[in-house]
């Protein structure tokens, strides 16, 4: 459940207030440096605090290693890292547990899990664990030589330009929603298996592990539905396979063609918002107003891009890996 | 590759030209009947001929069982359905080999597998092998009692009145695009894994192997991206976790909710468009104009809704299963 | 369930006196060549009624291609092949139903499926499934170039005059049992994972699925609980891993090292002996003697040797895959 | 690779001399209390230093619960537990860096992983992982109410007094191989899927993980080869299934029958025996005599049982959670 990958394959663990949020990495090849250094842009990327916009909880996010490093390198047994858990105000949490949040997790994890969750914070369900994900992309990014995967936003509440939609939300002291864009250069043709371990059913899979990711559309995506198909279909110019149009996002057949690949998510708005909101109230058997206590980003899309990076690098490297573009041992 | 879910489990196999398409279901509870009759209703609303704008090809698609049955019914055993393959052309793809067709599985199977590709009518990649998860979602639906899961076309073209969109694509001798869009009712709280197995990955891995399928989303889905929080959170009314909205559509933290479970999905214009259009060509080295021969479907949107509702139910059949909330023996 | 494998992925369905015993093999390479001649030896092998000992009844063991090949040649696509089930007299069943055979699968498939098991000739766990193995392990061996499985029976009844220890049961009007051998040579070094994936696991796993198989034993086996370590130990002589003894039967650390994979399974004695045995009715719900109808294999260790060299052969493939030492594309 | 289990699945990583052994758990019930206390015993019995002819490297063993847990009991989460490595001497390992030490993986591993392999201490590879599965081991055993999961040693060099056994190593001054019986009282009748997933098949897997076991056999085992069907054959005696004797070790078709489950392991004696060996040299290209450095077991069979028992409670909770006789919240 709290895995994926057929070769390179991960493994999360972890809670928003308890020790840590970890991962572990199987399948990578062997002999591959991993310098701590490496981490620190992407992990900078994803951390809050920084931005406008995003939660002043600020977390170190220092990347401990506990297994599969050998005098630097990886040695083909499985990669534990680990991010401690150390700006945590947990008492935040224990005054709201009455009232299940709405558009987190609350409910359902209370019902599923039989009201043995962990609350605070999140719990499992955090963002929080999403530093694990942006770890493992740096793993993955650094096999998939000479492709370039690269995220960016392109909307905050409608607007295009981002300064703009956040200032929106910032007067009406509410969240924000956004989209972001996903791509990747270098792409060879073949990548994505037969039905359903095509390209786009494993990229969307990965990318709703993502909190507070509700759609996903590859290259023309839902503009398609009004397309004819002298429109959308992308005409073949070489023999390389390179199209003159790139309406398929780089994905035909499910199968990689060699283009750019293009997809977008839409990302919610956070729903930890400032303002007052209803809820049921689990003591009070009745529904109640409350307001949403602890830390929060404002727009929780602002952070996503470096963590799509890495989710779609993983999916990648797995699929390089099968595809024997990437060697066991390098 | 071929293979989807954990313990409710298909494995699908066939070609569009070959001898059939055929499916394997594993870990279907014993016991549950499965007259032919069952399978009917279902498969007729996926076929080509009947609706206007689609193809004039007409299979019989009558199911054979090859296993799993026993005094007409399920014995626990795997269950493998075939659908004879028998009003074939494929002579009229023997003519085009030479062009990889634009948005098409050709060029990519092509490179992919080394040009020993069944490339006649798609093969192995064939919308043909639909028809198999037909099957395997009446089954799958019989096992959701108390839960009504139904798909419909939002859009042709951009249209509500899809009579008119597909005119328009008549009219245009072109193919075109449309949305279909999905609902569950009776949803239990509580499907859904942790993370990288949400509800939501889940049936986008699922939903994607739906050949023409570019883009999902769930309850507001992209209309999210230019929300507040505190319009988009859908307020708890009571203690079976109603919401006053869905724009969450049904998925919260990965996890059912207990609403409408709500998702929409675009349907890319056909890429057998019978108008003129242009590729590469692998004989004559050059772009060439050519025209699509084969019979093909106007707007395969029109055939998607009853395919949407099977890789659903078997997404929900599974989740149902793993909760333990249908019996491994009936 | 009814699946094994990581890229080389095979599944089995059928039964033994319904339409067929069938099997998908997922995976396969693309450009195999798979002429119907090159399975007819392993087939014949396999086959009953030729053999002394061996059951009367007598299937034409004939593969039929349902998918995965065009032009003689493997796709890429998923292969199915059915073996049809003609010379079957389940009337014999039909009277014994009321008795669960000692040693055979009745009582447990009748209380886990709840009564809905396919009981005629063993249903899905008869021997005669098998034969799919047999076939799957045909494609298997032909991708394992440079390597030679054999196996082959050591002893029939202790006697290692195989037909000696067949005469004991003829004469004795009993089953008998038997241990076979399986040899790989030609074997590089590094197939085999860390930890649960480890060469014998995945041989164990496999060679478990096989009916009537009740132990494996490699190298020295269970003679190594008598020796020193420093009997035990395979000196290395060479660069190449070459050892100078090979109790290790060619798995270090669940790797193989290069030498001769060595390994040995005891077959118990057919459950279906000639023999009046007791077991419980359930029609008059006491203990009573009965004596088992149908046709059977005096000793079922006879036809096992072909099936061992088939699950090694698939077991083999997969990992030579995942090594990258077997290209996706031949 | 480093996975197992359907359900209750689990992840194993960590070295012998890096910062830890460690693992996670995914899939456990939520609402199981799991104070540390319940950990020690078992901890203990695989402890080495304690019992005669175990290793002198004396851990303390503590694990330390990195996730899962909340309020002492497990969330549904991933339960991930480390064990701290202090008392190593790597040292010991370095000087014998050329000399690949016959019957460990130093020469599989270093082919395989191209020579970056962790080889301090047999790094991944290392016994001292089977603390993590005794970890495991206890989270299982504590599901399966109503079951007893228990192993013993019932010989030593051929000697069922054990001590004898021990001694005549001792006195050789070498190390000694052992068998090892696992027996599992109060089994539901049904654990164990068709073909692939039996009962022996997923046990086989499991056992074949822990290191220096050679082999595995099922009640009467390999004694089976030289049975009539008519002596092997266990007599049905009531309708619950109890059987008058238990040639078949409890599992007949794959799946437990409700008697006691038992089988029997084989593990060699520990490759580093104390007395020179022979073994190339990968320094001076030649076969050299060496001897073993480190602190090492004589009899590592004194410390499998425990390990037995827990990896079979391992393959029992995922199927009894599978067969739905454990439910997903306690």
């Amino acid at each position: 459940m709290n895995s994926f990958g057929r070769i390179f394959r991960i493994h999360i663990f972890g809670e928003s207030h308890g020790h840590c949020a970890g991962i572990t990495i199987d399948g990578c090849p062997a002999g591959l440096a991993l310098p701590e250094a490496d981490f620190l842009a992407d992990l900078e990327r994803r951390k809050g605090g920084v931005l406008k916009g995003t939660t002043p909880r600020q977390e170190e996010d220092k990347p401990i290693f506990l297994s599969g490093l050998f005098q630097g390198k990886t040695t083909g047994a499985p990669i534990t890292i680990i991010f401690e858990n150390k700006n945590t105000r947990s008492g935040d949490y224990e005054k709201q547990r009455d009232v299940p949040r709405p558009g987190h997790a609350d409910f359902t994890a209370h019902v599923k899990y039989g009201g043995h969750e962990d609350f605070r914070g999140g719990g499992h369900f955090s963002g929080r664990l999403t530093v694990c994900l942006v770890a493992a992309g740096v793993i993955a990014k650094k096999l998939l030589t000479g492709m370039q995967v690269q995220a960016s936003i392109l909307e905050i509440g409608g607007e295009a330009d981002i300064d703009k939609g956040l200032q929106r939300a910032i007067d009406a002291k509410d969240s924000i929603g956004g989209i972001v864009e996903c791509r990747v250069n270098g792409m060879p043709v073949g990548l994505g298996e037969h039905f359903f371990d095509s390209l786009e059913s494993l990229l969307a899979h990965a990318v709703f592990s993502i909190p507070a990711v509700k759609g996903i559309e590859f290259g023309a995506g839902f503009a398609a539905a009004r397309m004819f198909g002298s429109e959308h279909n992308d005409a073949i110019v070489d023999a390389a396979g390179t199209t003159r149009t790139n309406h398929a996002g780089g994905v035909v057949g499910g199968i990689s063609n060699g283009n750019e690949l293009i997809y977008r998510v839409v990302v919610k708005p956070t729903s930890s918002t400032p303002k007052e909101q209803q809820s049921w109230n689990w003591d009070t058997q009745a529904v109640e107003p409350f307001a949403v206590r602890g830390r929060h980003d404002l727009c929780i899309a602002l952070r996503v891009p470096v963590v799509l990076e890495a989710v779609t690098a993983l999916v990648l490297a797995d699929l390089m890996l099968l595809e024997q573009k990437i060697n066991r041992v390098l």
